[in-house]
């Protein structure tokens, strides 16, 4: 894959905003190999990702405050009011990847990982379950145990942040973690933490989804990736996908079922984002 | 298609079910020409259908009332406690569609009526309006509307009521019908009303699920068959199928996309019923 | 839907082409509602699809020529050597639909016009039986019977072509329409004629492709709509779907599944084509 | 899951086997858990699947050579002249897995086996290179590497003839094998080997399947797996399924979403297989 750079734009809808920033590009060295946007009629909103080569770019790329960048690129930024981020292929984003006891999306995304599918390090898992420390093993990647109950709750995510800090973390990935984070804890990774929920959500919110898809009797059961918020299941929908169930299939079969679409589900998402494909307006995603 | 005779049992699960219905249709002269059971380990429920050729059957089945396969039968229905229905795959049930303004399903279901796909009679369309006599016109089906209000909603069920009896109605079709028939109405016709919900129940009940689906940001959307009881969207789903969508579906992209899916979910489930192949335990339906 | 003007660019890659036709449309009061490009590494080809805005446009789109709009945006197109073509979605275009005796597609078609969901003209339905006339009263559209034998093939394509010239066709779909034009006729009309194939191409290619499918005992079955080029069942598939199916279906039970295929896919390919939403690399096409 | 008997049965198509299969299975104390069946017109051939409880069954089920039951059964069998084979899901049946260099579906296999997915033994994987031997160690299953070249090809299938006696594998997994074995190999073991083609068969035979799907523009693309028989990528197809691609996905991207259907396909085909649930009727299956 060749280098590339990312630059993903969110603001007010405009004339010229293509134009503007396709000349910068092109007046800096740079060329594009893509280019996506949307304009979101109900908030007003432009959300643009453009991917260009910057073997010829003649803007420092290599600094890492972008300082250069950031300087030849506030006028457009400002003239349109502008919320930007850069991001350059080249750069792994660093994931922490949470997990209980199912290991399934666990095993999954370390294969992906190891298989080049993901373009990104993996520099820890953490746990509240000793269990799946063979694995880790296995692909080599550092496994930290932290016990989460009820008494410990708020010095129990005090180290898992003090892990996210230390390991320098870009993301984490709920892969099953079965534990619920504060709002503390959520509100200081806005658009940083990933969950796969096993429900064709808004259907089945909260505890045991295969069960409460079972009792209602429905004939498809999904899954759904989205960014965690404080509300519960609710934050925005990055990815989903069902698979037909019939009156033959148990519960044990749903969550068998499932468990294929959850590795699917979880890995495209985090696909996506590793890819910086993805770009939030209010609780909703765009997916370049 | 060859006339078949079909069997429809329900009744609690215990050994020598398959074998007692087996022998008693070879003893008869039938051939048995698909079979399909499933035994609910929850409720202890078992449900089987069979299908025979009744060439050869030495049991009088023209008899309307079916007095003599009843009382050949009931000795076996007894022992098992059996819930049982005959139903002649020459016997054609009637069915009335109810519409309102959109004719989407209305169009297609008669299309299908009119091409062989669905072993049925149509004597008649209710509906709210008088917009869609035109199309009842072009496939000649007789076409009666019942104007519903706040006030008069009592007198107008009366007079659906009286059409159903009139045209002897074995079972209704609300084909996008937007008015919501009283519990009293409802409960007159277990098992024969069945709905198409524009949403993937159990999400998006109720009033404009496309609108409610765009606000929460799915990546699919679907539609769900259902039968129709007292309590709205809540009836034992039949069907259901979903489409993918993105951002750049606009709320009316989701109403456009969601027309393709009502009507092949639809137009599934009145086939599935039409075939005697759905059978109820609890809240929800086996489909053979 | 607002009006848009489409731009469809296909040229050699190079640096600044995204930024110049941005430019462009900037510069002259355009306001890009969407724009999408792909470039194909192997071919070296680029395209793009800019729609924009021209309310306050200072290029006078009204002219049938384009005059005006090919003066200033020539030296773009030369510079980059590009193939170009601009459409206004005011324009509505005019589609021919052929078809024998099968009418899925047909009904399916003027169905959608009717509902509004194909902005295109339907000045005639060209078919080799009569039998459909019903349908095209209905939905008032003329129709013209124009038989054809081994014997009088070129006079009746030359008819054909007439009937073509006199309603000013832009397009023509074959829906399920059962003769094969010659090379001649086929090459006459590149990237203008779409065909629905009742398989999964490039599997089934030919004659009765269900019956193919059901011989071999495939697990899904498929449609595909392509543009028609002088080698059967060969041209630039625009789009495909598939159905499960298994050994309960028979042939009769195949054919019925995809009819339901043939009607979405075909739908699917004459939108993209009305939205100038499809450009052609070699025998590929890019759906934007 | 509870202990079970599986009849599988084929024959000629006549009345009363039904009836007499159930008597049969009635009258010596087991109980029917699930009965399927089909008749297939064009073959007029009968087959059918019935699996019950054998907890009060009064033949010895226990006996490896089933003579007891072969005895009583035989008035049946003979009398329809059925092929019959009996199974218990309380024998694990034992699966030898072939693989080269790609790891994706012998990593999946090996997961699903270890989470209970697949009721079989795996009492060894054989390959033509040794880079898989990581995999199976941590797995804990034995890893044969028996080279094929041109040269040795006979007696490398005699070595591997061996291997597959020594370990008495019931049936053979090719998970991306990349090795073509002998005619005399094959007939060896009919409806014992199971392949996985990474192409939606019968479309792209043979090598570079993706590659020729790409070449081709399709806009699905698909996996097949297949019992193997004498003719290359000919064999009864057991299960297939599609995903869907765009001009967005190099060669690359569609080996990478290949990959993830190439494991679902594969491990449900396996799963069927061990679960006795696929008949064969020509070169077709039957998958209840």
């Amino acid at each position: 894959m060749k280098s590339s750079a990312i630059l993903l734009v969110s603001c007010p809808d405009a004339k010229g905003e293509v134009a503007s920033i396709a000349d910068f590009v092109y007046r800096h060295g740079g060329n594009i190999l893509h280019a996506d946007e949307h304009a979101d009629e109900e908030s007003g909103l432009f959300l643009m990702r453009v991917e260009f080569d910057p073997k010829d770019f003649d803007i420092d790329l290599a600094d890492k405050d972008l300082a250069d960048f950031r300087r030849q690129f506030s006028p457009i930024a400002e003239k349109f009011r502008m919320t930007w981020r850069l991001a350059l292929s080249s750069h792994r984003p660093r994931m922490i990847i949470f997990v209980s006891k199912y290991d399934h999306c666990l095993v999954d995304l370390l294969y992906r990982h190891q298989s080049g599918e993901l373009a990104c390090e993996i520099p820890l898992i953490i746990s509240n379950h000793p269990d799946n420390q063979r694995v880790a093993n296995f692909y080599k990647i550092p496994y930290a145990v932290v016990s989460i109950t009820k008494d410990n709750k708020q010095q129990a995510e005090r180290q898992v942040q003090s892990l996210i800090e230390e390991h320098k973390a870009d993301f984490m990935v709920l892969a099953r973690y079965m534990q619920i984070f504060s709002s503390d804890f959520v509100n200081r990774y806005p658009q940083r933490i990933i969950n796969i929920h096993h429900g064709f959500l808004p259907a089945f919110i909260g505890a045991k989804p295969y069960h409460q898809a079972f009792e209602r009797g429905v004939k498809l059961i999904g899954a759904t990736s989205h960014y965690v918020t404080e509300v519960l299941d609710d934050g925005p929908i990055i990815e989903q996908d069902v698979v037909r169930v019939s009156h033959r299939d148990t519960v044990d079969d749903l969550i068998r079922k499932g468990r294929d679409l959850e590795k699917v589900v979880l890995s495209r998402a985090v696909r996506l984002h590793v890819e910086n494909r993805i770009l939030l307006y209010g609780n909703k995603t765009v997916v370049f």
